[in-house]
């Protein structure tokens, strides 16, 4: 602790459960097309290792830095990766809202998202925390940045659909 | 994104986290009894396979359209199906509200329930997401229609409790 | 249902989420040396299986009662002990508020808490519920007791990070 809370008023702790809560919820219902949506047009999403994030190695399994290569990464994910098909669900704990002023929020969130392919039992893919830079919009609240630290390094197979 | 947030207040916020939580942990804490009387009397409970819902079939592995058809599930739970024991635990993602009005309330909300039986690891039973639609009474909010969509076809041995 | 949802306003609700979210990311983030600081001097800290809770068994896996015997177990598990190296991950419901009063609050929540080792995939190190008592200092909220009621009784390995 040491430090106190940081201020937040009510309408802005709704606003940011409701970013997170339809961020995943648009991936898991499959409506990708929200996805870019959810970011400012300008902006940093990053999937990336533990490890790799905790040595300040810049190396990501994912990392785009616009709205256009969210929207590109969207057309892969829908129209070119061939996989298996599965169904994703995400469990996020509340955010720890670290910063909160009139530029923004800084809050991070861990995270589980499931697997369930057809025919077959639940599994874990992948487990961690989101680092976020939110920023306020005329539409409301956006990422400017949204990093996911991923603990397990070791993937069955890949990730294809966005954490 | 697209539209604004519905506007709730901060009471209504509250009672619907604690709708959602007491709800959970009377099914974990084996307090069967209490499950009834979070619906209407009146009402809609289903368990249904995601894959049936998204194609609008009707099927679904529970289905109660009143209260005391939940009682008599109480019923059954308790007194007349043999099963293997095992105790359940509900995680609950923050609720994402669609609608608020005087009426009430329609949200939705990920979960993961885990089953760990005695002497065993714990498995992911279900995963999936709550549909509600929630109406005020003079004992505070209460379920109109809780259906519970699971990603996972395939169920280890049975669901005997409520999700 | 039955009762009111005790009355807690947003600032306590927003300092209560804050220092669960703050607890488990302590924790997960391996800054342990901050465990201490999240109780008060005098205290309660018991890691005990779901079985021995419900029969009033004595017996706990773990169990502390001040903060110095937690500064001694941050030393035993940073210092002493040896175990092969993990990352653990808390995902926590939302708080089920019971009391909340000039005192304090008592509330609970369920958790699940993943371990991933290298090369491994995640897996299920622990779930169950916090049982908690919370008091007012002038440093803002602590435990004065934090009981962890987990439903697995068989854990892979040990325990060795508190949960």
């Amino acid at each position: 602790m040491g430090s106190a809370t940081p201020h937040i008023g009510f309408e802005d702790w709704l606003a940011l459960q409701a970013l997170y809560a339809d961020y995943a919820m648009a991936l898991d219902q499959g409506e990708l097309h929200r996805w870019p949506g959810f970011f400012t047009e300008v902006c940093s999403y990053r999937l990336q290792s533990r490890e790799n994030f905790e040595r300040g190695l810049p190396l990501c399994t994912l990392a785009f830095e616009s709205r256009a290569m969210l929207m590109d990464r969207v057309h892969g994910v829908v129209d070119t990766i061939y996989h298996d098909p599965y169904w994703q669900r995400h469990v996020v704990g509340a955010p720890r809202v670290l910063e909160a002023g009139d530029e923004g929020i800084r809050s991070e969130a861990s995270y589980v998202v499931l697997r369930t392919k057809r025919d077959a039992m639940p599994e874990i893919l992948s487990t961690g925390r989101y680092v976020d830079r939110i920023v306020r919009t005329p539409e409301g609240l956006r990422f400017a940045e949204r990093h996911c630290i991923f603990d397990n390094d070791l993937i069955a197979n890949s990730i294809i659909a966005p954490i």
